[in-house]
């Protein structure tokens, strides 16, 4: 295991509670302290050791052979470099999210369409060359990207059953492709609301999280990216596209972490959320882009919707405030959390019944009562890990592979017990709703769910 | 005394401790009971009456003759119509916000303009009809509007002795907009950083303020507004003048509470704050304007940018979110208040020194030593209130009058123990720091004051 933060300690009890191996069959390497008393409770062998580009292979060398595992649950190391690996020695993998080696989202020498997270992914993808075989490198399969790709899938058949449309389970990505398209899917948010609040404000200079610090401010500073969908008509002033690779999605030229869009979730209701570039709002519409010869004939508007932590509010706005300089100082949320609940879900939307999200609700006290060194934010991940981990184990030799294209049933099966409440709520919500009351705004009535009446300007 | 709320409670200790005056001579006239508690300490009669368009006059004509003063630190409440009575019955008047009557704020059968705070000032201004004579009515005499003022007028005095400028201390508004034009002021913000913090957090559907969370809710859902200066060549897309009036202002059509823009102060540095509307925005403005015949020859840019305590900023968050529909609960900080400063004073840029910051940092220890019943907020709008009164009580037959145009030195003398720290900084800080690093920015270089490059878009 490479990385031992909020996800690798939280992930360490679940492994060791549902996958049949010893304490001593796990070695972690970490670039700092960090974790190290969780693993040595767990009574995990940890090695404080920074992977660079130069020293990766000499490091994990003795450690990985035919058949290992190697969990990448670090920011600034490189899934490429691991997943390359990996592929050479026989070993399998899963990690989080297409990470870089440090600096690499920031890196001004690098075209934005460069630092994306389409850009990483092709990168990613580009090492099935030749075919995709080899052992099975699972990449993006946390809570999202991961999990809520088979949210997708069970909100698609779900809404397929609730508006009578009759529909076998699809088996392939055409199948499910034609179903979303049958059913008009016309945008998809990952919205999530974290309502997690401590008892200690944050303080000035801190940027707090209920997860990874470096990974969201990373990814935030990362272009806003959205999968574009076949409905939209009117092009973002600020849009680029890639001119390179699958084309499923586009970017605008500013961070995510600027970026407002308005969605809604059955607990919180209507929200400003950040267009945080995430894998899944790439692999999403790509996955579910049908085609008719060469010709693009449907896909949905893709993106995530984040309202992170009130403090993570307050982190970013303060971050953007200096021009996206760090703050010199962190924290990351867990013993001081008092109450509050993840709520992450997909929204489709578009379709008969309007809008629809299906997704976890779950509490911190439900997360802490499920796995010890967890929060609601992280339990969601570990568990989507820990199932990532026992398909790949399963399916040992798919290759370089998504969520979108592994098994739904198996994974939501797995990760299940860990999820809180699990539910699906339709809601007549649209970015309409209450618009240019006090002010006028333009809005596109003709057509609600175009992207720009979802943009907070 | 009609109102007793943040303001009112925080003020009456003060009255008591410098104004030679018994409690029995006080009435307030409240609409509910907030502040009964703080009004029996002190030993002062309370009346539980809300004031309306029908009755005001029949519940104030009673308590109200020649040389009473009538202190009006209530919202809803319409100060034009305050005014007008006290003229008539020949009372003093003083108050902190040009109020509307209930609902003033987000009635849309007013168009916007009317809905702004030029309109609000401009129908107080109204009142001087035939000449402006008649018993002192002091409007806007708060921090800011209010305090403010005087600190435009110390921070031109200190920068005219800093930057080699031979002057006498201004007497009249020509000369007072002389001086200005001669420093080549461009741009004045009210720049605001309030850190307080509490140690409960926010409450989902709460809104939390360190003042009146009706008045901040009011001004930030009317259009955000800003004096207008000379050196201004870009038009704001979203941009209106108003058809009548002194023309000192335009207007945004978008709610304050939604236009960020970037500011800075000596403590916090960098930041983005809300170009939330404020009569001193206007009244500034059209003071320091100068005139060549009909024609503007120099003016500067003024509006406020404030940060408010994190968890407004997470209130206001919240309210866009759910499109200024308001939250269901309201909290005044008070009690909580664990740490934090009010960071409040004038930022003049464009001279030659660049950017000159002078104003007061009042903590909350500091506060809480100086004055019961305050926070750092609330004590600098309190002590300037005190004051207002005074001046008013030494000058009783001015008419209706802003702060811009009263005695700033005497004012300064009475507030100035009660505002903490009041320091001048120097900074080389302007909006094109770190600006277009990760992305290109619209960004004018030719000239960094401009209206363009504060905002945050
Ligand atoms: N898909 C999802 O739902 C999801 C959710 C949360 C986090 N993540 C991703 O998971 C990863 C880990 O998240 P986290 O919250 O645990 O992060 P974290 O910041 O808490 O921990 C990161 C870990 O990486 C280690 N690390 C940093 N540089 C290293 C190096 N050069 N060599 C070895 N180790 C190094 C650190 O020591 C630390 O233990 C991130 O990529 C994050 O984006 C994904
Ligand atoms: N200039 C400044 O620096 C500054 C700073 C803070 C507040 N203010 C202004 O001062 C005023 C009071 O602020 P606050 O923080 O004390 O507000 P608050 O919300 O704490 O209190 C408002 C008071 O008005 C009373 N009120 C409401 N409707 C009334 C009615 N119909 N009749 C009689 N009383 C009524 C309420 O009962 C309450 O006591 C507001 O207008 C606010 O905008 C100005």
């Amino acid at each position: 295991m490479v990385g031992c933060g909020s996800i690798g300690q939280g992930v360490l009890p679940l492994i060791l509670r549902h996958i049949g191996m010893e304490p001593s069959q796990i070695t972690i390497v970490n670039s700092d302290e960090r974790g190290s008393r969780v693993a040595a409770e767990m009574g995990v062998t940890y090695i404080v050791q920074p992977l660079t580009r130069e020293n990766f292979r000499d490091v994990l060398s003795p450690m990985l052979g035919q058949g290992d595992f190697l969990l990448n649950l670090s920011v600034d190391v490189s899934s490429v470099a691991l997943i390359a690996f990996c592929r050479d020695v026989g070993a399998l993998y899963l990690d989080t999210c297409v990470e870089p080696w440090l600096g690499g989202y920031t890196d001004t020498s690098l075209s934005a369409s460069q630092r994306s997270n389409y850009g990483l992914r092709e990168s990613a993808l580009a090492l099935r060359e030749g075919g995709n075989s080899g052992p099975t490198a699972l990449i993006t399969h946390g809570a999202n990207p991961g999990l809520v790709s088979h949210f997708v899938k069970q909100a698609l058949l779900n809404l397929a059953n609730d508006t009578g449309v009759v529909t076998t389970v699809p088996t392939t990505r055409a199948e499910w492709g034609a179903l979303a398209q049958t059913l008009s899917v016309k945008v998809i948010h990952i919205a999530e609301r974290d309502t997690q609040v401590a008892n200690i404000p944050k303080e000035r200079d801190e940027f707090v999280n209920t997860w990874s610090v470096d990974g969201f401010v990373g990814e935030g500073c990362q272009p806003a990216e959205l999968g574009w969908g076949t409905h939209e008509t009117v092009w973002p002033a600020d849009a680029r596209r890639h001119d390179f690779g699958s084309g499923a999605a586009i970017y605008l030229e500013r961070p995510g972490a600027s970026t407002r869009v308005r969605t809604w979730t059955p607990l919180e209701g209507p929200f400003h959320g950040f267009l945080i570039t995430h894998n899944e709002s790439i692999s999403i519409a790509d996955y579910y882009t049908v085609k008719n010869g060469d010709e693009v004939a449907y896909r949905p508007t893709v993106h995530y919707a984040y309202h992170p932590a009130d403090d993570a509010v307050l982190s970013v706005h303060e971050l953007a405030g200096k021009n996206w300089n760090m703050q010199s100082r962190t924290r990351l949320m867990m013993d001081e959390i008092i109450s509050g609940t993840d709520e992450l879900g997909v929204l489709l939307m578009g379709h008969a019944n309007g809008a629809y999200w299906y997704g976890s609700r779950l509490t911190i006290e439900e997360a802490r009562s499920l796995a010890p060194y967890n929060n609601a934010t992280s339990l969601q991940v570990t568990a989507a890990v820990l199932a990532g981990v026992i398909w790949a184990m399963e399916n040992p030799d798919r290759g370089v592979i998504e969520p979108d294209a592994i098994d739904h049933d198996r994974i939501l099966e797995i990760t299940k017990p860990y999820l809180g409440e699990v539910v699906g709520v339709y809601s007549d919500w649209t970015p309409l709703l209450d618009r240019g009351v006090l002010f006028p705004e333009a809005v596109d009535t003709s057509e609600p769910w175009l992207f720009g009446n979802f943009r907070v300007v």
